[in-house]
């Protein structure tokens, strides 16, 4: 099973004061890249993988969706987001992403926000979202990209000019990664890119588009933390089609 | 106009005295997953763009491939491969592959090895490269990785405890890149893999598989200067088929 970090006290803490656990949506400097990547959601049925507070889930509320239901693995996140959220179409449900199981040909799109490079059996959830999808269903995701995964310690060097770079090192090695993130030890997979995208085709999908996210000009002037997300892309964001 | 480059006498004599030049594909140690990626070559009409000494051709021949063009935009080149290669079903053409014209619906297989990240103007050719293939035709191709060519100096740092790393910076900045490699000032463009990705699929191409290359384990047996290259891909493999 894949690790619950996010019902460890101290992670759930420190994500709690993030921007986009606070501000949802609009504190998610990618929002605006990864919401042009969605289908019309009026009338849509919806599955929100990883929903966390279910910020995703309100989003599709508001638009129109006619089902959406939102998958955690934590407990804490699903409490919190009931706790957000009025009633139906959503339903939250508690759930492994790796033991998934959803209804045939029963959803016009499939999100996910930041979850799946926790999953160590990536193939098998590609399987179980493209069965699931109607024809034409469409699956958007963003995850961490592995420039940003493949170092086994992470973080920026700085030269003499001061150019910070991101030292990439065993991006040929997939698999697990520790990193501390709000909490020791948190267990995440290095996948290559070439690999997320095979394995959709495998699964009979088709590539739709691709984003290694970055900030644009705008974004840095009017948060400055942003600027070093230039040098090398820290997630990636991609939808592909069931034809 | 790309820049010839290797109309330069002494990047000329330094290419000359690559693996890759000396022993044709099998010089190459992507060649395996390369050659892995290619369509039945009997019969086949074919194209090579930048196809420098005209390995790849004279294996298309061996194949039964039934017309084989190569292109290049050296005139060096292609007196070296004249040389090397008897007659028909092989043609050499001078090309700019930037102004270049194919006949429509005419090539089963489009195929170019480490040619096209010079091209400024990628989105151009694959339009080309579109509708100069039959319907189910392919192109298959290798260019550097964008995690290779992204930083403004490229070369590896080491840490305390002797690990090599790639250091990325200015993945987002796309454009030109000037390197050191057998000759001052070879011009060759970044382009981030997600912008090679939907200029493809904006042209009606769709993704079939893709390759951050890297060695395997029997490969830095034989050749231990391939060690490195687990560390970080310095090329990609793409195959992308006309619906």
């Amino acid at each position: 099973m894949t690790q619950n970090i996010y019902d460890n006290p101290q992670f759930f803490a420190g994500y709690a004061t993030l921007d986009r656990s606070v501000k949802g949506l609009e504190g998610a400097p990618e929002w605006p890249a990864l919401s042009a990547m969605l289908p019309p959601l009026l009338g849509a049925r919806v599955a929100d993988l990883g929903c966390g507070y279910g910020w995703f889930c309100r989003y599709a509320q508001q638009q129109g969706a006619a089902q959406i239901t939102g998958y955690d693995v934590s407990a804490r996140m699903l409490e919190k987001a009931r706790s957000m959220t009025g009633k139906s179409p959503i339903v939250y449900r508690h759930a492994d992403l790796e033991k998934l199981q959803l209804a045939a040909d029963s959803l016009d799109l499939v999100y996910s926000s930041l979850a799946l490079h926790y999953l160590e059996n990536i193939s098998g959830l590609f399987a179980t979202v493209y069965q699931a999808l109607k024809p034409g269903g469409i699956l958007v995701f963003s995850a961490e990209h592995p420039i940003y995964t493949a170092p086994l310690v992470q973080g920026w060097v700085v030269d003499k000019t001061s150019q910070k770079s991101w030292p990439v090192n065993h991006y040929q090695a997939e698999g697990v990664r520790i990193s501390n993130w709000f909490a020791a030890g948190v267990r995440k997979q290095h996948r290559k890119l070439a690999t997320w995208i095979n394995l959709l085709i495998a699964n009979g999908f088709t590539l739709t588009h691709i984003d290694e996210w970055g900030p644009d000009a705008q974004q840095i002037a009017a948060n400055p933390a942003l600027d070093e997300e230039k040098e090398r892309p820290m997630i990636f964001l991609l939808s592909a089609r069931k034809p």
